[in-house]
Formats: C-alpha cells, sequence, structure tokens
C-alpha cells in the first residue's frame, strides 16, 4: 500500500477480492478481447470468410488472456486511445488477425459489451450475497419465532409482537430486492454491434448492404458472449437509463440493510437483540464491557452512501444529448464499481452480523413486564364488566391509575405499579393476584406473530431458497477493519 | 383562487383534473368507507354473524358516498384523530352499524389500503399517458424512418442517421418505463387487516384464536378492495421500500421525458425539429418570429424535480424504526402526491408536444451537406486506391485538406468547401463531379436506421400497444398557460 | 378548502398565514407595481423629464396596491404573457402613465426583482424564527446547567453530561444557520434594470448612449427597492448561483432541526427529555398514556423533504444555458416557495417544542445509577493502588467483575450487581459502603459540562441575541394539526 | 499500479499530486504526532511539569516525522485500534516520553484536529485554482470585451451580447464561491482538547478541578495547531454541521464549472468558442477533423459527481445521535476525500481550458448575419415612423416578412432574407442599401456589454486578486488522460 498518496477506503478496507476483481484492468482488458473474438466468429460464420480465417480465429482465441499491459499502457499514453493501444498490442500478439481485429467495430463495441458482461457478472455476486442474509434470517426468526418482544410504534412501546416476526420484515424487503433484481437481468441486454451511432453503417458496408446479414450479426456477437437479448435500438452506446436502474436496484439493497442497521443499533440500547461481537474486541480501552454495535453503524453509512449514488445516473442519463456525449465518462467509471463496490462490502457485513445475532430474553422480558400492565387494561376492562361493573366507571378508573403510573416510571424513576394500583382501589373487583392470572404471559398479546413467522418462512422463503440453489454459493463476509 | 395565499402551481398550472381528483379529499374519505365496508363483509362472511348483520352491511354500502365533510373535520377539530372522526361521520350515517365499523382494526387499515388503491389508479391514468406518448412517437418515427440527418457524438457531427431511428431511441426508454410499471404493479399488494403493529392480534381476539380465520380475513378484504395479493408480513403500515420503489418508477418517466426534451431544445436551435407552435403564440413581443421550445424547458424543468423526490424516500424507508415511526406522515401527505402529480404534468406535456412535431428537411438537409464531404472522405480514399493511388499518400493528402476546410468553417465563417479543395489538387484523380457522385447522397451513410426503425416499430412496439389496447384511453394535453 | 381535488399540505396543515402570504399572487403582483414605479421614478430623476412627469409618477404610487387580479387574470388568458397583462391593468388605473410603465425593460426585470425581494422578507421571518429558538434553548440550557446525564456515543452509555451541556450543540447548529443566513444577506443583490440578455442594450437606446447614465439607473432602481448592492453583471435574470446557495442555507436549518428531533425521539424513549404533551392529546385511543413524541417525528420528515431540494437548485443553475433558458420556471415556481414553507412549518415546530419541554430527573438518574459503577472503576483502581494493591492484580480482577455485570444486566435483566460483586471479593480492600463513598455522585463525572454551558450562552448566546434584538419578534407556533 | 483489482480513477486518471498526498497516511499520521506534540507542550506549559519534562517534548518534537508505518500497522492488526497503535510506534521512539503521549485524550482528539488541519490545506489549494480560473478568464473577457455574439435565451437568438461580457458571468460565479470558502474558513474551527464526550472530563481530573485551566489548555493546543478559533462545545466529534457546509462550498465550485462546461459544448457544436486542443490530438480515428469538447465533457461529468455528495453529509450530520454515532465513519472516509479530489480535477480541467481557450469571430459573425436583421426591425420600424409612415401598417408589414424570413431560414434552409424582402416591398420608404445602412453594425445591440466588462473586471476581479495575491501560486493543469 502506498502511504504517500490516497488510498481508495472501498478497496483498502472494506471489499471482496471477487468484486475488486471484476473492476479491474485485467478483467475489462480480457472482457475487450472476447468481444473482439465474439466479433470475428460472428463476422467469419455470416460469411466474410474472404477476409477472415479459421486460423486467425484460433489464433485470436488462444492469446484471450496473454495480455502485456505495459506495452498498451505504453501505447495509449502515445496515441491517447486505449481501444486502439489494445488493439495494437492484441495485433501483435495475433500478427495473422491482426487486420480484422475490431473490424467495423467502434470503441464502444468493446466498451459498452464488457460493461455489460462485468455488470452481470457483479449483480451475480450481489444476489449470492442477498441471498445468503435472507437465508442467515430465515433461520433467526424460526428460531425465535415464539419469543415475545415488545413491538414499536414511534419508538414508544406498542403492542408485543416476536423476535422472528420483527426479523421477517427485513427478509420481506431483501425479497423485494430480489425481484427488482430479476427485473434488471431480465432488462439488461447486449449493446451488440451497432456502430458510430447505432446505424450499423459500417457493417453494412462490409456486409455489402446484406440487411439480414448484419441484423443477425448483431445477435450472434450478442449470444456468443452469453447475453440472451440484445438492444433492438442503441445510439452510440448502451441506453444509460439501464444504469439508473442498475444503480437503483442496488440503492434498493442499501436502503434494506439501512433500515435493518438502525434497527439493530437501537435493539443494542435496549440490550434486546445484539451484532456478534469478536472475542478480542474490546468495547473501548476505558470502558471494557462496552458493546458498540460498529458494524451496523458502518453498514449504516456505508448504505447511505450507496443511496445517494442514484441520482448521478439519473442525471448523466437525462443529459445525455442525442447519440451520446461523454459527460457519462469519468461519472460512470467512478460510480458504477463504486455502486458494486458499496454494495458488496453492506452484503459482507449484512451476512456477519446476521450470522451470530445475539438475542437477551431475560432484557427483552424486563421491557415487557414494564408495559404488560399497561397492554393488560383491556382485557381488565372486559373482566370486571363481565363481573357487573360499569363500563364507563371501569374506564375511568384504569385511566386514571394508568396515567399515574405512567407517571411514577418517568417522573420518580420506579417500576410501573399500575397493577398494586388497581388491586389497592376498591371500585376494581379484583386481588393482586387476581389481575396477575388475568394478565397472564405476554404470549398471549402477539397475535399472528409466531404463525405468520412461521407460514411466512414456509411458504415464501423456503421455497424461494429451494429455486434459486443455483444462484447461491460463498459469500466472504470477513471483516478487515 | 385564493390570491391572498401561496397556491401550489402544480394544481393551479399544470395537472390534469383526473389526478388531482385521485389526490382529494373526497377520493380518501370514500376509499375509506369502502375499507370499512370490506372489512365488514369479510367479517360476516368468515363467521361475526352475531355481531355484524347483513342489514348493516346494507346500510353502510348505501352511505359510502354520502358523506358530511364538514361533520368530519369538526369531529376531527374535536378528537384530533381524522379516522375515528371519519368512523363518527360514517357511524351516523349507518345507525345500526355504528358500533362494528373499524372493528378490531387499527387507523393504518384505512390509512394504507386506501394510499395503496389510490395509486393503482393514479398509475393507470400514468401508464395511459405513457403509453400515448409512445403511440405518438411510433407513428413519427415511421414517417421519417428514412430521413436522414446528421448524428451526433460530443455533439458534434458524426455519421447521419435517421429522424426516425433517433426518435425510436426515446420510444425504447419508455418501453423501459412501462416494463418497471408492470413490475411494481406486480409489487403493490394490500397492507390487509394486520393490526396495530401488524401481528393481527385483535382480529385473533375477535375470531376467539382461530389462526385460519384471520389468515383468510387478511385475504379476503383484500380481494373485495381489488387487490389479488396482500403482504405477507407488516409492521403498523405497508412497507415503505414499495414507496421507494414507486417514487423510482415515476422518476424513470420524468428521466425519459427529460433527454427527450433537452434534445429537442437543441433541435430547435439547430432548426431541425420542433415542439408545436401554438397559432396566437408569440415568440416574444419584441421578437415575433422566434420559437422558444417553452414546452420543451417546462418538461425539462418539471421532470427535474421529479427525478429529486426518489431520495426523499430511500431516507423515509431506510430510517423507519421498528414496527412504524411517524416520521413518514407529513414528506408522504407531500412527496406521494407531488411525484404522480409531476408525472401527469410532464406526460401532459409529452404527449402534447409528441402530438405534432414539425421537421424542417431543408435546415437538416443545410447541415448535412456542410458535413457530408467529411464523411465522405473514407469513401473518396477507398476509390481513389482502387484507381491506383498509394493509400499513405491520399490519406494525407485527404486529412491536410479536412483540416484545412475545417478550418475555413470555423476561422472564415464560410461553407465547407473540402470537395473544391480536393478536385484542385492534382495528386487526387477525381473531378468536382466525380466528386459530387461519389459522395452521393446522405442516406448511403444512414446504414440500417431505416430499417431498424421499422423493425423496432413493427416487431416491439405495434405488438405492445395492441396487446396494451386496454390500458389505453384518452390523455388530457392541453396546456393551461 | 376544495375537496375535490389535492390541497397542497404545507398551506392547510403546516405553515404560517406569514409565510403563506408572501409567496401569495398578491405579493407578487404588488411587488411588481413597486419595480414599475421604482424604474419611472429613477428614469425621471436621471433625466427622462420629457417622457416622464411627476404626475405620471404619482398616478402609479398612488395605484400600487389597487389590483384588479380578475382583470389581468382576463388579459394573460388571451394575451397568453403575465407581465404585460399586469403593465396593461396597471395602465387602465393610470391612463397618464400608460405608455411610460415598464419602459425599455423586459418582464424580468419585475420578475426578478420581486423574487429578490420577496426572499429577503421571507428570510427575515425565518431568522426570526430561528432566534427564537436559540432563546428558547439557551433559558433550557441554563436551567438544566447542572443536571447530569448519561452521554452516548454509539448510542450506548459513555460518560455522563449534563442535560443543559447537550443542549447547547443544538444552539451551536442554529448559530452557524445564522451565520449563513448572514452571509446569504450579504450575497443577495438586487437583479437591477438590466435588459433582456443583461446588456441595457434599451436603455441605452433610451438615454442615448450615456454610459454613466444607464449605469447609475441601475443602482438607482435598485436603491429605491431597498436593496444596498446590485448585480454587476448579469444575464436575463439574476445569477441562479444565488438559488442554490439560499436553498443550502434554509437547508442548514433543516438539517440542525432534524438532528434535534431525532435525539428527541431516543430521549422520548429513554423517558428523559420529551416534547410537550397537548393536555386534551391522547396518546393512542388504546393506549392513553402513550407519550408519541408526534410533533419531533413530524419535524424529522419535513426537514428530510427540506434537505431533499438544495440538489434541484444546483441542477437548475448548473445547466442553465447561456444567457438563460427557461428550464428553470417551473421548477423555481415550485421549489423557492416550497423550500420557504418547508422552513417556516420546521420552525414553527422546532419553536413550539422548545418552549416547554419536559425534563425527567428521576428517569436520569434511574439511568445513571445503572452504568455508575461501571464509570467508576477507574477511581476504584486507583484507590487500591494507593492502598499498595498490585495495579495489575486489580486491573483484572475489576475487568472480570464488569464483565460479569454486564453479562447479568442483559442476559439476566436485573439491576447492576458491580459494587456489590466487588464488596464480596476479598482481593478488593473495600467494603460495599466505602465503594458507595468512592462512587460517589454523578456530577464529578460531568467535568466542565456545566461550566461550559454556562460559558457558551453568556459569552455567545446572550450577546448574539442582544445583538440581534431588532431581528426578534413573536412567531407563531401553534399547531394546526 | 495493480491491474488485478480495482483502482480508483480519482488517483490513477484525474487528480493533483498535491490534493493526493494530502490525503494519504502520511499526512494523517503525521497530523496525528503534531497534535499529540501540542497537546504535551500545552499540558506541561499550564503546569503539568511534574509529569511532563522538556526533555519529553524535544524527543516527541524530533520523532514527528519519524514514523515506522510498518510497524504501527502490525500494532493495530493486533489491538485493532489505529490511534493506541500510532501511540505505541511513537512512543517506541520517544521512550521518555512514551507514558504521557495521548495524556488524559480521546481517539477524536488526534482524529477530528487532523481532519480539520488536512481540510484548511485542502482547501487553500482549492482557493488557489479558483484564483487562476478567474484570473484566466478575467484576461480572455478584456481581450474579447468588444467582440459581439449572439446572446441566447431559450437557446434561442437573442439580442446580442459581447464574448467578453459573457464570460464575466462565469467569473462572477466564482466570487460567490470564493466568498463562500472565506466563509467556510471563517467558520472551521479546532475541535481541541475535549474529552469523549466533550466536557474534558479527564482533565479536568488531570488538572485537579482547575477549570481556567482546562479551558485554557483546549484553546491553547489550538493555537499550537494553527487555529485562530476553538469549538466552544462539542459532542465526541466536531460538529458534522460544518462537513454540510464543506460539501456545499465545494460543490458549488462543481456547480459553477459545470455551468461553463455546459456552455463550451454548446459553444463548441455553434463552432464560436473552443477549448484547446492539444496537437496530436485527433478527433476521431475516422474524422480528423472533429473539435470533440472532451475537456468540457469530462468537467462536467465530474462536477455532477461532485454535486451529488452534499446529501451524504447532510444526512449524516443530521442522523448523529447524541454525543456521536459512528454511522459518520466510513462515509466520511470516502466522502470527504472525494469530495477535494473531485473539486482539485475540475479546477486542474477549468484552468487547462481556461488558458487557451480559441474564438472564432468569422463563425461568430456568421451567426450575427443570420439574426441581424431580425433584431434590427424594430430601429427600421422606428425610422420609416420618423419618415412619416404609419407605426401601425409598417409594424403589420415588418412582421410579415420576418415570419417569411423565419420560414425561409428553416423550412427551405436559405440564409435570412429579410432585409431583400422589406427592400422589395414598396410600402417599406427604403432600399435595399438603405436597410443595410440603418442595421449598421452588430456592435450598437450590445449596449453596455463592453463597458460591463470592463468595470466589471477593473473595478471587482482585479481588485480581488490584488487583494488575493497570497493566496495565489502555481496550479497543476496538466492532463494525464
Amino acid at each position: 500500500m502506498n502511504r504517500d498518496i490516497y488510498q481508495e477506503p472501498l478497496v483498502s478496507r472494506y471489499t471482496s477480492r471477487d468484486m475488486q476483481e471484476l473492476f479491474s484492468e485485467k478483467t475489462k482488458f480480457t472482457n475487450w478481447r472476447k468481444c473482439w473474438v465474439a466479433l470475428a466468429e460472428a463476422q467469419f460464420e455470416l460469411g466474410l470468410t474472404d477476409i477472415i480465417t479459421q486460423e486467425m480465429l484460433d489464433e485470436m482465441n488462444a492469446n484471450v488472456h496473454n495480455i502485456d499491459f505495459d506495452v498498451a499502457a505504453a501505447k495509449e499514453k502515445e496515441i491517447r486511445h486505449d481501444v486502439m493501444a489494445h488493439v495494437f498490442e492484441f495485433g501483435s500478439k495475433c500478427p495473422k488477425a491482426e487486420g480484422i481485429i475490431h473490424l467495423g467495430a467502434t470503441s464502444q463495441f468493446v466498451v459498452c459489451n464488457t460493461d455489460l458482461l462485468i455488470q452481470k457478472q457483479a449483480l451475480d455476486l450481489i444476489r449470492k450475497g442477498v441471498l445468503k442474509v435472507i437465508s442467515n434470517l430465515a433461520k433467526f426468526c424460526l428460531e425465535h419465532k415464539n419469543l415475545p418482544t415488545l413491538g414499536f410504534t414511534h419508538y414508544q412501546p406498542a403492542q408485543p409482537t416476536t423476535v422472528g416476526k420483527r426479523n421477517t420484515l427485513y427478509i420481506q424487503d431483501l425479497v423485494m430486492d430480489l425481484e427488482y433484481i430479476d427485473t434488471f437481468f431480465d432488462q439488461i441486454k447486449a449493446r451488440g454491434a451497432k456502430g458510430t451511432v447505432g446505424t450499423q453503417a459500417t457493417f453494412i458496408e462490409l456486409f455489402h448492404g446484406d440487411n439480414e446479414k448484419v441484423r443477425q450479426l448483431d445477435t450472434l456477437v450478442s449470444k456468443k458472449l452469453g447475453f440472451d437479448k440484445v438492444f433492438a435500438v442503441t445510439g452510440q452506446t448502451y441506453p444509460r437509463k439501464l444504469d439508473m436502474k442498475l444503480a437503483e436496484t442496488l440503492a434498493g439493497i442499501g436502503a434494506s440493510a439501512h433500515k435493518f442497521a438502525v434497527d439493530m443499533r437501537l435493539l443494542s440500547n435496549l440490550k434486546v437483540q445484539e451484532e456478534p461481537f469478536a472475542k478480542n474486541q474490546t468495547g473501548s480501552s476505558a470502558m471494557a464491557y462496552k458493546r458498540n454495535p460498529m458494524r451496523s453503524e458502518r453498514l449504516t453509512g456505508l448504505s447511505r452512501k450507496l443511496m445517494g449514488l442514484p441520482a448521478d445516473f439519473a442525471a448523466t442519463f437525462s443529459n445525455q444529448w442525442f447519440e451520446r456525449t461523454l459527460d457519462d465518462s469519468a461519472i460512470r467509471r467512478m460510480d458504477i464499481p463504486q455502486a458494486f463496490l458499496l454494495t458488496d462490502a453492506i452484503l459482507k457485513l449484512y451476512v456477519n452480523i446476521t450470522s451470530q445475532m445475539v438475542v437477551f430474553p431475560k432484557q427483552i422480558e424486563r421491557h415487557l413486564r414494564m408495559e404488560l400492565p399497561f397492554m393488560s387494561t383491556e382485557k381488565i376492562l372486559m373482566e370486571a364488566v363481565e363481573k357487573g361493573e360499569s363500563r364507563q366507571e371501569m374506564h375511568e378508573v384504569i385511566k386514571e391509575h394508568s396515567l399515574a403510573a405512567g407517571r411514577v416510571v418517568k417522573e420518580e424513576g420506579l417500576d410501573n405499579d399500575l397493577l398494586e394500583r388497581l388491586a389497592q382501589d376498591d371500585r376494581i373487583p379484583f386481588t393482586l393476584d387476581d389481575l396477575m392470572g388475568l394478565v397472564g404471559d405476554y404470549t398471549q398479546f402477539t397475535g399472528r406473530a409466531s404463525a405468520q413467522t412461521d407460514e411466512y418462512i414456509r411458504e415464501v422463503v423456503v421455497p424461494l431458497l429451494a429455486a434459486r440453489e443455483h444462484q447461491m454459493g460463498e459469500v466472504d463476509s470477513s471483516l478487515s477493519v
């Protein structure tokens, strides 16, 4: 690492090697060569056999990975054109094919198609990460589907839910992301062989005006590169609108992760649910017992940055003039890798946290105990009415004591004494024991939380993971700093 | 119009009455009643016949549109709770059903489901507008598929394309928007009957713990409201992630329109293609002949604002704490109508402009004439080589004259004289007539532009419009200011 | 209120009448007339006495507020030009001056100068609100400068601070906003009398080439309108860069308010500090005791929207072509009022909340009690070493018990028993009473929190408020919904 | 350069070495040491002479630049705490001072103060760049102050302005940026010596409760580090609101540059004004004569990205909880360097372009010639009326021919023939020669454009540059790719 100049922290601190490699020069230039091979093969197969020979194709195929980067870089410095520099370097490795490399193509033929190829691979990695998080969370939900916990609205205690149920909501957000990834895969198409302004003019010349052949060329090249679809029409590049959708798709994952991470930071304060804590990790030098939710905090910050990117892409797309302007170049060069690297970093963390979350049932119970009396007032009221008391009067009495108990907690810093107050009030026809019995356990207040969790995991998540098993795999969730 | 206080220009100037009505109090409160009717009917059908009777249902159904807004408003002022105020007002119209309106429900039952219902209707309107623009543009593309025009990269003349072909690119962007609208329709689901924190606790009490019945209630209510799907799990509200996707879907349309509108403003300067111009519209008081592209400018500005909204929704979703916090309320109350109204205004304009765009073939030709000599140099080179000249020498000679001709245009403000220069140079084996003959017409440089246009419209757009005929209809494209 | 169409909630729910009026048609058109009067007066004073008479000026002055809006609106509909329609209507009231109204001016003369005048007045209102919040908070800080409370880093308990000290941070943020308001006031300048593209060409004709007179006209008109500076150069409009700075200035206030409001929502959960609660406000129908921080939640949402606006202005400014394009019109028409109205709504709420915040010392103490043992470990260690124990051994023993006590709280849901544990450990040379004595009270851990508060309020805030007394005044902080 | 993994293009392609170094580890860690030295010196001077000796200070001062980065890195890996790792490494170089390094401080003492120091230096660099651009543009304005050129509103020809005058507008935008840089310098203050939650608790212990001494420590340390002000109150870090203002200040420069660059790209299409063009630069392989405005396009893209950053900072600031949360860490680590590097890249380009802009007077004249007849209609009208013709009739006749001439240009692609048309119309009392004489030259239509330019440069810009001579210096404006 060079300590004399700035180092991009996404690479030096947060992301997986796999993603870093996808956006390397090596990957880019190798894919350029694959584009040139595909083009030459397609041209050959469609009849340009007077210009292109099988021998040339063999030579090109044999040298896809045989790149002398320094030679190409020196050439680029000289002629100030990266694509032509690599045409030159490839040509020097393929003396026979030299004259037909890039035949009829414009720079964006290799640049755009390569961008799209890399995006597809990068998105495969991302999807793997999303699926891993879903799988982690699903396991966690089932484990804790029955554990009652205080639900919050306005970040004030509301009715209880269960730990498992709450966590299904994070899954559901990610499932939506997954479906938008699918949609994006459906939208991504090869840029194909379209020419300078998208008219395929040079190819039409090459094929002596044979409209059908040139149309087939577009499809055939794309197919060889692994695309099942090709944009019907383009300007010089593939439509930058696709980039906008890409950024939104990735930012969606960031937003889902952010929602989760903020909840985790609040849960950590409540001592209810915590991210895993490394053995030798110390909270702070002074306060060894501190459990700072640093991973969730980092997850929040990275997600925030990711969510800031789609606006760039919208502006770039919507300000492209005519067949293309080059104000897209520098910003895409930064923002596309950045969007993927951020999502990669986010998913590494999200997988890491969800793989070993800790729950503190006793602390959860403590919170519930504080609020349970309030929650049970409706039940007490109903039972009192059944016993013949006036609904109106009971409502007033209970409300009076509720407000007083609320004050005791806040103003005196003491425990909730509502049940004691009610028991001591002669108008209430119950003893403290009666009331404790009535209140019962928390589970009764959680409605269908457990059942919903079960249904959601078994009916939605399990089949989803099964159907996508081929999209899953190992995910690097190590933390380097 | 009240001139003493601020008036929202989206309403007073830019949008259609249909869209304004969708986001009115009337529409909102009427839909709340539909939600209450659906709930009561479903509860009745699922067996709560001891509490709910057919008579009550009839009464409720008869009074869905019978709202006394002033009574409800007065009640709201008193109890500071809009939902309860409308429960009261509905109850006063339905004395028999009074006790069972909103039975077991929380406010978000009516609020969320109504929001979703309105969004669906609003999105229907939007889709109608998108389809109308596509249809307008398709007609225009076919008309002008053969008209060569200068293509631009870097906003510098590049190879020619055709007017029709260029305009297919705007269609393709909108088709992507359309597919994202479809995806969104696929994601939108009822919030259903879920209760305060999403656990359905009150409904479980109401149905005495009958898990299956409560599950059916959720689905049945949603079906009655016209939803074919219901969110499996929710907190207090439907997931705000859906709002983020909604905003992105609409902003996509804004971005597509923006790209088009900026091109139109450039084309207007080039005097190549213009938005329609009202008969009595004057360019400016001083300069009557001026043709200011005011609609396209407005389209640009409105689209820019729309593209600014998704970030709000991302922030709101990603900062929702636990089962729900109310920091979503004020911003959604503004941003959801605003996003739809902006899209509506944009589509009104986009339909208006595309219904009568003007093209100036002579002016187009003038531009082509200026650039054609440059474009034909490759052809001249090839022909000279065929005649036995040295490729190397010819290349140098042509380049030398090209640069000189470029200078003449820019530095002397004269017409492109490249062909004359070449004709006068003895090294070039062609007369001016030969060269004019060689250069020929522009069409030969447009490659497959015309064919692509034809293919795209006939193979993609026509079938698409046919398949979506039921989604189409009249669109208000009048301009009020 | 029209219930059939959309109503902008900023007006119907959140903002002050004063701000609503500033962005009304009435204010706008009245200011247009003031611009025309200023122009005519300046022209007269600079020597155009052959064209303009004192009588005309008197007539114009007498009719500034005498606007028949309906006549103007009808005229606008006819000629589709708002400025000319109002020239006409003003002229009909001023038959003598008719011919010289708007003499030599272009529409943006009245439009831009009026915009700037209104912005200045609106910013005065905003500043008044900011000062009121600062004043409220300062009072609160002094009251609670000595009250120790748990400080949080990572939202985990850290060292204590005081309630007053924490609240000084919100003031400091607002003071920065105030200084940026000052900077903006310093940047705002009249657009003056500049002509169609900013060259003052028509005025040069009017003054027969008298360069100096035309220069004076620019300054004199601006001075008459109350500006002390005028933009030296402009295109057709004042530089849109100023709008970007305006939006940032206002968004800064939103960001400060957001930081405060989020803290309030957390404090409300902690039962430490609360927003005021209306007497008859009920937490929720089911749970009467609930204290939902609804104002702070609303403050968060409104601020979020406000923070979303500067990007619009940056895009508009940076995409203005040459002397002006009209893609700024619709978006400015919406975004400038929206930015001011949002800030107004935010400050109404911020003033409202800070005027009666509630603090719960007992609950604060409860939190401190839980954490104090941890915080005192360093002191215990030092005292033990003084008594001759090995530092190394004591550190280990204390750490061991700290971790155990942490586990007790989280895993068993019980109170912090660290001191009890230490007292029972023979290696520790202190009894429980000794330890309690050592730990002492919380104040000793708050360092200079109280002193800082005092210094900050007395040395910074008090002088600031004194120096700005003339900028202060009543602020509407009522809540309508 | 590592070709196997992603390389940040801001570093590898666009920015100056100076800026890259400012955000290096070397600069950061060296500044940390300066903070430790300043702290120890101040503690010593304020009386902690029993703990700290002059010898220790000498030792520390001697080793500020003597950093063994690998040792520190290894230590960090072990203890997972970067600040403590560098305390250790510094201590190993300063065996005498080892025990008093970082005495009483928390990590943010070195981290925040260093951040602020680097920001100040980086902003000095930025200001130098802004001044250089202003200086370049001022020279250009004076050179071309008299050159008439077509002004545009709606990107349609309006009245003429001059080339110099138009370019003053870009200067004025940058002057506003400069003033906001000044304002920011005024806001930037040391974080000083504040402790974990800002209460200075550890320092109060160190100075045995001496309030005044601890207050002086804060100021003295800051002064030693080169700050003339220190934040009166802080949480754990300096207020993140400052970051928001930093980002806005830098983004302002981006927006100004963007406005300029877009105009340049349009001017380039008009062949009116061009960015410099490298000798050996070829337009494109196929079209050698092409003059693609690649620098302006890149300037647009980089500026767009920069303008996207302030929203990140607003979100980070406004979501900081209490005394600090760590969700600011990762995003600031990326966004602060990124904002500075982008601004640096933008200014490199902006300086580069403005140092050698090319103007094409003949092409400008050609545009004017096309529009001049329209512009002169008012004058012709006035002269005809002077000759006794009816104003009403003349207006009609001229308008009729204006519209016809407009049609000729657009619909027939021919030159503007308005004067010929008027000359041939018997109702017009002028010959073609008369009309040509009347129309005269373009300069008469440019009003005070030249005078304004002169005044603006001499009265505003020249004094500004003179007053800031000490802030100026060489700026790297080389282009690497």
